[in-house]
């Protein structure tokens, strides 16, 4: 790469990452928000939820619920910021049912002690619980548009329930130990990870009036970028570094975990990471310039160190 | 009382369980309908969810969302079908949850070993996950009607989330070896308990189509419904036995729970049963003879063995 060219990169990674940051500032506000007109959570309980969701997280899948909004609409509404909420609160939920003792039994998430070490396992549970039950209860209450918000909630327990994100957990687990296939690690990894992704984008596109042709396009693009972005995930648990991650490093080698480098190796992991990406690019083409935030997107994913 | 009178009531008590066990019956068929329509569910995640959800519950949830329709429309309708699942679903998770190591540690639940004992601790948080997941997404694709599906699935997350169920399950924890108050005692069994059987009648309610009036009725009989069968269900664990309950008695007092027999003693305990299944009934007087069987539900509820 020349000089000029990598200047050029560096400049719109750091626009890239200044809009990310922004569309996070954003969801955690409305995050915020939610939380303290719900009156009556249980006192020990909200706690342990604050601590969890307003850890620092990324917000990825959040920023996809608002841009692909803005793509569609051309700004974003109030609908999609419920949306977003939303589907912050069942990836986090996820991630703390994830991180427990019976579970991936991790220590570490979002940079601090994982719920279940600040506050113990059975809160823990309850905290999860309580956090997929309040994205339900937000989208239903607080979008206006009745069909609108029935659509979204059908949308967010299909990707998460026992035919998506459920599924590829469960999945991971029995995984474990095992030799593993291509075909299991395309199954868990649809599943776990793709699937919020593709629902996150489908979500925006619902929000935001989409019509048949874009929203299948934005689904598309959110199922690739999924998939890219949990191969990514596999080798930079090999490669990165417990700091940068906010998690442990190297823990899914450790735990016998069936990922993408322990399957097809690291060379063609990164390969695949890069066709995949190529593919959430490619189901953009439609919606020209306009979309190039969400071209960023599945760049940034494939390079980040973190 | 005369020998006459008893056999009458006997007469009573058979003809209620016969019309008990009749909603039962329907209501498993629903749930056997609606998980055989989830083609995609994971296959390990399905046989936890099956061995759970089809156990021998008593359904008496789901049989007053069925009965509070019946009540108000004549007749019980597809969207009370659904809803009755749902909230069957979501009580089997609390369930499944509940009897978690980390948590309540039952090792036995509707007479056979609790879902964590029969599939290991991780697929019970999962199976868990599952069954509060795929309750929202019945009732968001099931219920063709977009505004009574939101109600519906309003009602339940409120009901069962951290204002609510969750909220109850936290207290309860909490209130574990301390002396415990009565005030105490009322916010967990309000929460973990009353309000699922309040928004099983609120939502029969929804269902059948009830006026203003009808709902604030039934939301009150439900209230009070539930705060009686779990203070029926503290005495119980003190004076049942297991092969009745299904679970293991004199749980609660091993494991220093706040019970109401812990804190205002046994006589109490029975005289405030008495006296809160007398305000579900008095709440149901407009309805006149129509309300009977949930009437019989009261006293059924009060006087169980089980």
């Amino acid at each position: 790469m020349t000089r000029k060219r990598k200047n050029m990169t560096a400049k719109l990674n750091a626009d890239f990452d200044a809009q990310l940051k922004k569309k996070a500032a954003l969801v955690n506000n409305v995050l915020r928000r939610l939380l303290s007109e719900q009156k009556h959570i249980d006192k020990n309980l909200i706690k342990a939820i604050r601590y969890t969701l307003e850890a620092p997280g990324k917000r990825i899948r959040s920023a996809i619920v608002l841009w692909c909004c803005e793509l569609i609409a051309g700004k974003i509404n109030h609908n999609a910021k419920i949306a977003a909420a939303a589907v912050e609160m069942v990836h986090t939920y996820s991630l703390i049912h994830d991180d427990l003792p019976a579970m991936d039994n991790d220590d570490f998430r979002r940079g601090r002690p994982a719920c279940h070490k600040a506050f113990g396992e059975a809160t823990a549970v309850l905290a999860g619980d309580a956090l997929l039950t309040l994205a339900f209860e937000i989208l239903a209450k607080q979008i206006k548009d009745a069909a609108v918000a029935v659509k979204l909630i059908s949308e967010l327990a299909q990707a998460a329930g026992p035919a998506g994100m459920v599924a590829g957990q469960m999945a991971d687990l029995h995984a474990e130990n095992t030799k593993g296939s291509k075909k299991i690690l395309e199954y868990i990894h649809t599943n776990k990870t793709a699937k919020m992704f593709q629902c996150a984008a489908a979500m925006g596109a619902v929000c935001g009036g989409a019509n048949t042709s874009q929203y299948n396009r934005l689904c598309e693009y959110g199922l690739r970028l999924g998939l890219g972005f949990q191969i990514a995930d596999d080798i930079l648990d090999v490669c990165g570094k417990s700091p940068h991650l906010g998690k442990t490093a190297g823990k899914d080698a450790k735990a016998g975990k069936t990922t993408y480098p322990s399957v097809v190796g690291m060379k063609k992991s990164k390969l695949l990471a890069k066709k995949t990406t190529n593919q959430a690019i490619a189901a953009l083409k439609p919606f020209g310039p306009k979309a190039d935030i969400l071209r960023n997107l599945a760049t940034a994913l494939l390079e980040r160190k973190k």
